[in-house]
C-alpha cells in the first residue's frame, strides 16, 4: 500500500482492508484512528473480537449466533410458538428483529439452494427445519427469503417438503417499498405490486 | 441497535461502530463477516491489533508511527537531508510517501495551531522542529499543511519562527487538482490558481 510502513502496521492494515466496506485507503484511516485511541477503542476491540471468536456459537435450535446456547431468542419464552420464520442468514434474523414484525421463533438456513453454485439440500440446515415443522404447536411457517432466483428456488423446495408437515407455508409480500418512488422501481417489482394489488 | 443480540456480540458491534466510516448498520455487517471468518480474519486481526497497540510507537525524531524507533523513514540513510517536510499528521506523511514526491525526511506536528480550539504552540511538536531546523544540512523546510485556516495559521507561525534558522521555508502550491474540472471547483481555488498561473 504505502512505502515505509512497518510490517506490523502493514499487517494490521491488510487485515482491516478485508472487512466489508473497507478498502486499502479506509483501512489505513482506521489503523491510524485505532493507534490514536489505543486504550479507548483498539485494545477493547481486540479483546471483544477474541472473546466473540471464542464464545459466540451457532444456536443448536435455530442457528442464530449468540454467546449462550440456545440463543437469547430461543430462550425467550414470551414468544409465540405458532409462527416460525425461516431466514437465509443471521443478518436477516437481526433485520427482522429490528423491524419488530415477527414475535415468534426463527430458523436460520445458513444459505440458499443454488443449483448453479452447487449448493444442494444437504448444504443448508433443512433437515432440522423439517424436523421442527413436525412440532404440532407450529401452525404457520413464513419463508422470509430474498426475492432472488436462489431465494425463490429455496422457497419452492421448502413449500413442497413442508406440505406433509400440515403447516401453512407463507412468504413475504412483494411490492413497492415504503417510501419508494414508482419512477425508480424496476418493471418486475411494479408488475408484482400490480398483480397482488389490494383493496383500500 | 437490535433486540436480542447477546451482550458480547453487542459490545463487539458497539466498538466496531466507533471506527471511522462505519455506522451501527455496517458494524453489524462487519461483526457477522468476522464471525464467519474466525480463523482467517477475526483472530489474526485481534492479534494484529493487540500487537500494534503494544509495539507501534511515535518515532522520537519525526513523530511517524512504527514498531521500530527511530522509524523506517528516519532509518533510511538513502534519503536527502537537505529538504525537511513538515506535516500535520502521520496520515499526511503516508500520503506524501505514496505520491513519491518527497525523498527526504519528515516532521509530524501532531496537530495544527488553532486559537479557536485552544491549540497553542506548546500543544504540537514545534520545539523539536525548531531544534531540527538548526541542523546545518537542512536547506529547505516544506510546510505540507492543509489549505485551511488552521493550516495557514500554522504555516505563518512556523515561517516566522524558522526565519532565524536560516533555511528556506516553502509551502505546497495551490491550484486546480489533477483531473479536476473548473466547473466543479470553488471560487477560492480558481482565484488561487489564476493568481499563481505559470508560463507554459
Amino acid at each position: 500500500m504505502s512505502a515505509n510502513v512497518g510490517p506490523e502496521l502493514q499487517n494490521l492494515i491488510n487485515l482491516l482492508a478485508k472487512l466489508p466496506g473497507l478498502g486499502p485507503r479506509s483501512a489505513t484511516r482506521v489503523a491510524l484512528y485505532l493507534l490514536k485511541k489505543r486504550e479507548g477503542v483498539m485494545l477493547p476491540l481486540a479483546k471483544a473480537m477474541s472473546a466473540a471468536a471464542d464464545n459466540v456459537k451457532a444456536c443448536d435450535i435455530c442457528g442464530n449466533w449468540d454467546s449462550i446456547n440456545p440463543c437469547a431468542v430461543c430462550n425467550d419464552k414470551e414468544r409465540s410458538r405458532a409462527v416460525l420464520c425461516v431466514v437465509e442468514d443471521v443478518a436477516d434474523l437481526w433485520a427482522l428483529e429490528r423491524s419488530g414484525a415477527h414475535r415468534g421463533y426463527y430458523h436460520v438456513l445458513g444459505g440458499l439452494l443454488s443449483p448453479l453454485d452447487g449448493v444442494g439440500p444437504s448444504d443448508i440446515n433443512l433437515t432440522s427445519l423439517l424436523k421442527r415443522a413436525n412440532d404440532e404447536t407450529i401452525t404457520e411457517i413464513v419463508l422470509a427469503l430474498s426475492a432472488t432466483v436462489d431465494g425463490q428456488t429455496t422457497s419452492h423446495y421448502l413449500s413442497d417438503h413442508l406440505l406433509n408437515a400440515g403447516v401453512r407455508v407463507t412468504r413475504l409480500s412483494q411490492g413497492v417499498p415504503i417510501g419508494g418512488e414508482l419512477d425508480y422501481l424496476d418493471e418486475g417489482t411494479i408488475a408484482a405490486a400490480m398483480k397482488s394489488r389490494r383493496q383500500i
